[in-house]
């Protein structure tokens, strides 16, 4: 390959990416480098502030540049019902959603046996704490409907369930929006079994 | 949304590279918050050193961190064969294909009057130049098999016609209406063996 050592080089750090292949990080690459260089230097920036400034909420566990984060601090939140989700990203999808107004808990992964991740690697000592200190009439378990997620599930409702507190977990149905004809047959099964009656 | 400033300005910046939506830009800048501080530092110098030391080869007009590029100064290559593509881009695409040993000329754009772009946007003057000063077998024309490259094509080998000089164009091994770049190192290699001289 011809391309000029510092290119490759670049190449190489898009590649570390999640989702970015040998191609995308190509395009990229070119592109950055064909780009106005003020916009080269602002993304670069961008970059080093971004990681360097945003810091683990000591109170959640979510991404912040404030200690606590915004959610913690705002008096307007509900904080007799806790969320308890995997990843920052996950706070992001369900404040999209507008229909929470409790406060959260990142675990920061979920359990995974074969990948070496145990309870002791997730943030589950930081959630008994948080329960130990405050009366909280909710634990809203909305870890991910995948294997992994279910586990991390299944494993904090054992563990709470002994604090009396009551536990609940994300609806499984249907995603809003899509054909009934689509939908796999694990989701239309979860659908029925959770149906509501409509009075 | 509650993300701190800081990320948020992250998830724009890379909003602006090519093929990165917001759910992307979102997934790449909590990625890169929760890395490693080294591979962070990293890809920001990766960045900035890039787009710092590239230039474009003043023969070939191709990236290069040397000037001229390691394809004009290589005496393996043969300089009475000039390939004439749209982007730095493609040449990478026609060298891993490896099957050309001629030299290049990047264009830095097609002929699209509708944005714009006429033949003085393009380096086409540096082209006619280079083949003022050298006695050339043949010219390749490898603009992209879209509108514009057609258009392209058709522009250069009516304006080099008079010279005398053999003019060729890539077979239509090429998927037609799709870029060059995303063609795979196979069909690049059958469309330059196929390549047909225009009379």
């Amino acid at each position: 390959m011809p391309y000029a050592r510092s290119i490759s080089r670049l190449i190489e750090e898009l590649k570390r990416l999640p989702g970015i292949g040998p191609r995308t990080a190509q395009r990229l690459a070119l592109y950055i480098v064909g780009a106005p260089a003020e916009q080269a230097e602002r993304l670069a920036g961008a970059i080093k502030e971004a990681r360097e400034t945003v810091i683990h909420c000591s109170v959640c566990g979510n991404f912040t540049d404030a200690d606590p984060c915004t959610i913690c601090t705002n008096d307007g939140r509900d904080r007799a019902v806790i969320c308890v989700v995997e990843e920052p990203r996950d706070v992001e999808a369900i404040e999209r959603s507008g229909s929470f107004r409790g406060i959260y808990h990142v675990l920061h992964g979920s359990l995974s046996p074969l990948d070496g991740i145990g309870p002791e690697k997730l943030r589950i000592k930081e959630l008994l704490a948080r329960l130990d200190h405050t009366t909280m009439a909710e634990v809203v378990l909305a870890t991910s409907p995948d294997t992994e997620g279910e586990a991390t599930a299944i494993y904090l409702q054992r563990l709470l369930q002994p604090l009396g507190v009551k536990i609940s977990r994300l609806a499984y149905g249907l995603p809003v929006g899509a054909e009934l004809e689509f939908a796999d047959e694990q989701t239309i099964a979860r659908a029925i079994e959770g149906r509501r009656e409509i009075t």
